[in-house]
């Protein structure tokens, strides 16, 4: 830990004329670098802004709007979380807002703030910190092999700069307002907050995502330094991949037989009279279910995969026929616009996630990554193999912040589905539902299953299976997800009601 | 008001054989409509739907979903406003939700709700009503004078049938669930919920956002009636202009003296010193401000215009020094993007409002309408005649909803602009800053001041004034700026102390 913060609490000093020369180069080539990488679009560039209080971290963004071209610099700023915010998993906001390719945001007030909180206290919590660094270590792995550039900057001085800076911006009554609360809390237990950073920072290095401590005394030094910092970043060509954190998900589920499309029962039906009286059975339950006080706090999200022509529309419309439209919130996803394509493929599913209360229901959803993304080749073979650890992760999150997530995959055989397709194309009001896109993935029938089987196989974690339905009988199947939607919200119901 | 509704109430029927022909030919029109506007994509089309409860409306919503071709279509289904939408204008989540060209809304929980529920009240409050019906056909002509159509439809039977189907409904323990406690509760009041929809109908009804009365007794006449309005709405070629409403506000204004930039007096100076200490008084005081509990429930919006390399970014940035960077966002505002495109002009503005306790500053904003967009000819005259009035009404309710909107334009000499213009092609990092539009719009500098003149005029309401800032002399404009921000705040703490 020493040598960590050794420069920057020996309180270096910059000079003041060398100061001058050297700000001049490094704006020129600021601006060129950021030009450089806007033509590009490539990347984007999150800065994290970090350090203890009352080092000028304020200051240095204010600098970096300054020295680089401000239009396409974003500040980040984030304080407590808002109602809405704290009602989503936790870093909800922060995937919201990232930064297109090309571009750069400064974050402030970051992901760290409850690791480095958690670090500071008088008896922390051991297993605390694990989790939450394995957390920040998942969630900048994500974002870096998925077309973001990360560097973390933290601000550091010595305890004697650090209380010699906030008296005397506190003498003047001109700079007096610079210093805020925390600013002199933190003189107080500089030692403690210095051994939570040393911490935090040995846990979250990495080559894809550095930490680079700024001497911070020197208003000149601090200046400079993190110029070149941000230059370097800047600069930096080629992506460097991450070193892929262990998933205990994964391994957990591996020991489980996963589910396969070739052992199921293509064969079950259902007669008419009796899908009637199941139909208004189930809706009638869900509705209850979902008017039903308890489901006020609980976001909830449905995932349709399955074959195409599977009947993953017709389910979906039974679903939310027994739903107040206000309540729920069907989301067709298809090919990525170039607002989406400029960002991580997990992006988009984020900004749709649900509030509390109310109902996602993806048709078609972030697995498309492992199935046409891989089937098609529009995603890398390394891509798509690292989506199910971060898929996983994504769904955990979800299931961390009390959601509740169920996945569904209808299928259909290869006969039943040719069937449907001539059925849709003589139909005159169906005949917009199939396109060549359909008949070409047909014909990439086997790709698509073992695609498919291999998604069971990596993302049916206990918490979180993947439920196959024979849709062969659309009657069958609807009834089936209807009565698994139902069980699993009467369980949590049930739950919640005992404790 | 018996005709509007008189043949909705009296119960029609289309008869069972009838319809299913009706219905197939509707769905195979509607699918076909619904692909050439997508195809076109020039306007946007929001389907209100409202209606007494307990008529069937949810059960039309999930009807044109299944005819048109879903994934083209949003249910934009609004309930009781979350406590963020509470602290924005009330139309904030309308605007947000808006759908891009050539794709359609169904809005349910619309706009109209605050008027229905006045209209409907035993004791009225005629001024209320009289102000919410103004505020919604503005809305309706903002909307539609800028690519988005509308269609409303009231679903209506008579007192009888709306018995009836409740009844029915309740009496069988399969659909019971489908009556919710509203659908009882507008059964008892009729004929108030009848008059108040009439009232609000005859408010609001126009040409370019008519009302459509749905019978809604016969659930094939519904579904029918239904089909064809939206039918009618997707095929309507061209634009129909709205009939102006009066502002106001706009007349308010012109009573006044509008400000001129020849009036100006360019030759107000600063000296060093006098700047040092007015700049850190000033900031100082901004900061203890920002800082101050009375602000965290207010938003503020700053807004900078000007010619190019008055100082805009300068000026910004002394304003940000003074200010926590959790608290602000700097919004440069340049060329709208596709998606922006895609939508009316305005709405990036609304996406991008400051929540209360925060401060949004825009460096250039929804007055390019009226300005590069008026010069350059992207916007016909009629648009940009028209938008002095769309950009009061946006403002109007910002101010409404207890916002602080401060504008600003920064004024250079023709001559001061020159010596910048050189200044900056010299300088290695302000290079960049000069581009061919900027020398492309100095050769316009007489239309540029024209179109700012009359801007002055049309937008500087008592209550929303612009203040035009002499910026020859930087340090001068920096301090005036400043100096207006502090006082305006200052004013709005004082009054709330009083209250």
């Amino acid at each position: 830990m020493d040598s960590l913060f050794s420069v920057a609490e020996s309180d270096p000093v910059f000079g003041r004329e060398k100061a001058g020369a050297a700000e001049a180069r490094l704006r020129t080539a600021l601006l060129k670098a950021q030009y450089a990488r806007l033509a590009k679009a490539q990347r984007s560039l999150l800065i994290v802004i970090a350090g203890i209080d009352g080092v000028g971290k304020g200051a240095s963004v204010s600098l970096l709007n300054e020295w680089m071209d401000a239009r396409h610099v974003r500040t980040l700023a984030f304080g407590e979380p808002t109602q809405e915010e704290q009602s989503h998993p936790f870093l909800w906001r922060y995937w919201r807002n990232l930064p297109a390719r090309g571009k750069t945001g400064i974050v402030f007030g970051s992901w760290y703030r409850p690791l480095l909180a958690e670090a500071a206290r008088k008896h922390p919590d051991q297993e605390k910190i694990q989790s939450l660094a394995r957390a920040t270590r998942e969630f900048e792995s994500t974002l870096t092999d998925n077309g973001v550039q990360i560097v973390k900057l933290w601000y550091h001085l010595s305890k004697k700069a650090q209380k010699r800076r906030t008296a005397e911006l506190l003498s003047n009554p001109d700079t007096a307002w610079q210093v805020r609360p925390e600013d002199v809390k933190a003189g107080k237990k500089f030692e403690r907050l210095r051994d939570a950073a040393a911490l935090a920072i040995s846990m979250t290095d990495g080559e894809h995502a550095p930490w680079r401590v700024i001497p911070a005394a020197d208003p000149d030094m601090r200046a400079i330094c993190t110029g070149r910092a941000v230059l370097a970043a800047l600069r930096e060509g080629s992506r460097k991949p991450s070193s892929h954190p262990s998933d205990t998900r994964i391994v957990a589920a591996a020991a489980q037989a996963p589910p396969t499309l070739q052992a199921l029962d293509y064969t079950a039906k259902l007669a008419d009279d009796e899908y009637d009286r199941q139909l208004a059975e189930w809706q009638r339950r869900l509705a209850r279910l979902a008017q039903h006080g308890e489901f006020q706090d609980t976001a909830v999200v449905l995932v349709f995969e399955g074959q195409d022509a599977a009947g993953k529309g017709g389910t979906i419309r039974r679903i939310t026929h027994a739903l107040d439209a206000r309540q729920f919130r069907a989301i067709p996803i298809s090919a990525p616009t170039g607002d989406e394509l400029a960002h991580p493929y997990l992006w988009r599913f984020w900004r749709d996630l649900p509030r509390p209360g109310n109902i996602a229901i993806f048709d078609r959803s972030w697995y498309g990554r492992v199935l046409v993304e891989r089937v098609e080749r529009y995603a890398s073979a390394t891509e798509w193999r690292r989506a199910y650890r971060e898929i996983n992760q994504f769904e955990s999150q979800l299931l961390d912040s009390g959601a509740v997530v169920l996945k569904f995959w209808l299928a259909v055989t290869k006969d039943e589905q040719l069937k449907r397709f001539r059925e849709r194309e003589e139909s005159p009001f169906k005949s917009f539902k199939i396109t060549p896109d359909d008949w070409r993935n047909r014909r990439k029938w086997d790709a698509y299953v073992q695609a498919a089987n291999e998604m069971f196989q990596h993302t049916s974690a206990p918490d979180c299976p993947w439920h196959l339905v024979p849709s062969d009988d659309k009657r069958h199947a609807r009834i089936a997800v209807l009565e698994c939607i139902v069980k699993a919200l009467e369980h949590i119901r049930n739950g919640k009601k005992k404790s």
